[in-house]
This record gives C-alpha cells, sequence and structure tokens, in this order.
C-alpha cells in the first residue's frame, strides 16, 4: 500500500461533499500543501474557503497552469465542457482525475476533448462513497474511510499517473479496485443505479397515491431505509441515468423479470416458491453484511 | 394521553424481539407484576426467563386461565390455532391481543375459531417496529419508543378491552392509531409489504448473476440501505405476503406501472421527465424525513 503522496497544488474543480471531503482528508493527513477551489457559485466556494476545504478560489485557466493534480467533482454531465476549457492550459505533468460515478462517458469525454498527447494524463476514478447531504458544508475528513475507489484506467493511462491518484484515495483511508470503465458500469448500474432508481419509483407512487397522507404516516424504518437513497439530488441522479442508459436499462429488464417471476408466486400463492426466493435473498444479504463491513 | 395501565398477569405467547420488547418496557416502568411466557421452543423460552424478559413458563391452557392480557406475538400465521386452543380456559374478563404484521386475516381467525362471546375480548394490534435481529436477545425496552401501533378494533370488540391495549402500548413510548382492519392491511401492503417484497427481489436477482461476487464487492452504502429488510425472516415474510395477497398484489401492479412508466423515459432519454419523477419522489422523502422523526 503506498500513501506516501504529497501534492503541492490540488485544484478541485466543484469542491462541495466529494471533492470537500478529499480536501479535508489530504489536509487532515498533510498530504497537501495547498488547495484552489474552481466552481461556478461564488457563495459556495466562499462556504468552502471559511470551512477552511480550499485555500483560495481561481478560475479554471489559472488554477489549472499552477496545478499539479486536478480533481474534477462537479457534475458528471460537465466533463466535457470543463475538460475543454482547462486543456490549453494544462502542464505536461499534471495528473487530471476524477470523482464520477459513471465511467465510460468520462473516457468518451476525454477522447472528444483532450489532444491524444494529454490523455496519458487522466486518470479515470470513482469513489463509492456519498450522502443525500450535498455542498462543502456536508464534508468530512472521514467521508472515504474503508470506502472503495474504482479506478478505471485506459490503456492509454500512464502508470506515472495512476500512481499518485492511488495513493491520494488511500490517504483519505479507501481501498482501491480497478476494472475497465465498462465493467464499472455494468457493475454499478447494478449496485448502485437501479436501487436508487427503485427507491424513487417506489416513492413516486406513494406520494402519487390518494391516501399518500395516511400512508406516509404509518411508515415505519424499513420504509425509511429502502427510500433513503430517493431522496438524493435529482439532477445528479439524471445525469447517472443518462450517462449510463443501456447498462441501466439492461439491469432494469432483468430486475422486471424476476419481479414478474416473485409477483406470479405471490398470484398463484405459491408459498414454497415464494419462501424460497425470500430465504436466497436473505442468506445473500446477511452475507453480504457480514463481509462487507457495511452493516 | 391514558399510561395508568397495571397488569398483574401478563401472558406473551411467543417472547421473542416483539412480545420480549414489550415485557421489557412495561417492566422497566413497572406496570406488570408477573408476566409468564409461552412457545414452543425451550431454549428461547429459557432464554428470556434468564434475560429477566418473563418470570415463569407455563403450557397456554394453565397460562390462559391466570392471565389478565394475552398477547399474542408468535408468527401470524400461528393466530387460529393458538386462539383454538386458549378459548376454552379464557375467563370473562381477560383481554387477547395481538402483533401481526397484517390484520384482516387476525379478525377472520378471531371469528373462526372464538365463540361469540370472547369477540368482545379481542383487540387486534399491530406495533409498526421490528429489527432484522429476531430473538429475546434482540429484546430491548426502548424498541417502541416514538414509534406507532394501529389498533383495528372491529365493531364487536368491547371498549373496556381496548382501553388497556392502548395504554399498555403508551406505557412502551409509542403512539396509537386507529383504523379499520382492510384499511390497515392497504396501507401496509404499500409501506411495509411492498418495500420487503422489491428489497428482496432485487437482492435475488443481484445474488443470482453470473458475476454477483464483483458486483457485491462494490456495492456501497446505499446498496446497504436498500437491501436491509430483504435480510428479514423469509417465514415471517412469506406468512406475511400470503395473508395479504391480494392488497399486495394490487400495490405492486400500481408500482410496476410506475417502473415502466419511467423505464420508458429512460429508453427515451427523455430528460425532462426523468429529472420530474427524481425530483418529485426526491421532495416527497425529504418532506416525510422532516416530518416523520424517522431520518
Amino acid at each position: 500500500m503506498q500513501t506516501d503522496v504529497h501534492i503541492n497544488t490540488l485544484v478541485i474543480v466543484g469542491p462541495g461533499l466529494i471533492g470537500g471531503s478529499v480536501a479535508a482528508a489530504l489536509k487532515k493527513h498533510q498530504r497537501v500543501e495547498r488547495v484552489i477551489g474552481v466552481g461556478r457559485n461564488p457563495a459556495s466556494l466562499e462556504h468552502a474557503r471559511s470551512l477552511g476545504l480550499i485555500d483560495e478560489v481561481l478560475p479554471l485557466a489559472e488554477a489549472t497552469a499552477q496545478a499539479d493534480m486536478i480533481l474534477l467533482a462537479m457534475p458528471v454531465g460537465a466533463t466535457a465542457t470543463v475538460l475543454a476549457e482547462l486543456s490549453p492550459h494544462l502542464r505536461p505533468h499534471t495528473v487530471v482525475t476524477d470523482a464520477g460515478s459513471t465511467k465510460a462517458d468520462v473516457v468518451a469525454a476525454v477522447y472528444q476533448t483532450l489532444p491524444k498527447a494529454q490523455w496519458p494524463q487522466f486518470v479515470p476514478a470513482h469513489p463509492i462513497a456519498g450522502s443525500e447531504a450535498t455542498g462543502p458544508e456536508a464534508a468530512s475528513a472521514e467521508l472515504y474511510v474503508d470506502r472503495k475507489v474504482i479506478l478505471t484506467p485506459t490503456e492509454h493511462t500512464a502508470s506515472w499517473a495512476v500512481k499518485p491518484v492511488s495513493a491520494l484515495w488511500e490517504s483519505c483511508g479507501a481501498r482501491i479496485l480497478r476494472m475497465d470503465a465498462d465493467t464499472h458500469d455494468r457493475v454499478l448500474a447494478s449496485v448502485s443505479h437501479v436501487p436508487h432508481f427503485l427507491s424513487a419509483v417506489y416513492m413516486w407512487q406513494v406520494a402519487s397515491a390518494q391516501d399518500a397522507e395516511c400512508r406516509l404516516d404509518v411508515a415505519g424504518s424499513g420504509f425509511r431505509d429502502f427510500t433513503r437513497i430517493a431522496a438524493g439530488s435529482a439532477e445528479v441522479w439524471r445525469d447517472i441515468f443518462l450517462s449510463n442508459r443501456e447498462a441501466v436499462l439492461a439491469e432494469l429488464k432483468a430486475v422486471r423479470e424476476a419481479f414478474e417471476q416473485a409477483e406470479t408466486a405471490l398470484a398463484d400463492a405459491d408459498a414454497d416458491q415464494l419462501e424460497r426466493f425470500l430465504e436466497r435473498a436473505a442468506l445473500a444479504r446477511r452475507l453480504w453484511g457480514s463481509r462487507s463491513g457495511l452493516r
């Protein structure tokens, strides 16, 4: 495990929950000299500065010209625009990385907007951590402790660029996994995007019912847990679904088939089939809970 | 609010998590003299006694003959059997109540198994609280604090029987709601049974995938929350689904329609429609979170 990263000038584009938490962790462990914040919302940037997450605020071009590492932590839909804008100012040994929830579209944006000579400098990454809370005020030096970060370097990514990105996330307390961008998107469609979709569909259906008030009045802790993710930012999740549309649709199809199979067992009052499916789900979830450290 | 209940002899049939937590709360607040445990598992009963939840263990007939109140806290599928067995020994002023997750089937069991003269003594009830943990070792005097308990008295239930049941649950820290059994079952199908069904269907689908290991390795806190309920007892939930089959099927149909509508928006890459549905879900969930005290 390599954790001896030290960054002179780190630029964070969008220092909210995700980027601000990286800054908080690196500062706590004295892994960074100076953090420059870049963003479109002056009040949020000023807030990040008053919280000590960033040291100064600069326009993207100026910040890029001084950066040793650039972390893109704004919504994933803005990646191509930001890359096109920073590219002319990028020094040859600056590492650029991101924290987007989808990876194939980020890699495509790199190929479309950066000249080929800069492709080695870009390290696509996705920290599996988050919260319904947003903004720099929700940032925490502990957000990534014991969480996983997936790196999806391409055939063009330089190993000298991957190393400090790995080390950065390890300094935040995270564990590194590596896979290709398509595998990442397929797997995340299954374990992150589809749960959000189902939770939101369900919450929408309940809230649209005529007797919604009465329903919501008796909802308990199971409802609370099941719907927690549905409170997440609609804008962020719209972008995630659109960015990873095909993989999500493929998973939704598989889930709908499982849904209909279980629904048929219930319609037929097939107690054995119903118990088999519930038992398999319960065992798999308990096993995951004891293995994942995320009970 | 009436909380001045005092029970001389309380019989708990099935003193596990649900019944044991009632005993713990009543003992903590000195609302009961003596608790008799009844059940089919001697080791579990002995465990409940060693934890101080129950004072002694008796067969159902003997316990019934001494009871001032009887709380049925075993799986709901056993209700008719237990009622038939206790009926001949039931004294005329003993109150019988239950804690089952469905109510129309419990009311039906009362009408089928008890003579009409005993119908006034039965108070159908459902505490909206629980945990994936089971057994007396999971019992807690705090389980019902700030939770809701739904009473569904029938046209035959005596008000002298409802009062001490209300007071019992209020002594445990819960808030009482009243509705009829059919409304209860419809509302609970929506906010409790359908979430369990969806969570289990989803967990089953993920665990059945060829690359399940890889998927489960990157699953994070959203997955954890969304699937937590799927770990619940397959036997208990099979009974709940079968007991409330029609109401659950009606809700599943409505959820499937919402699912397909959202899926179409995604397939069409309809960003506006997608964001509208996500935004509506997010707002409804945040509002519920701030109102319910169950964030």
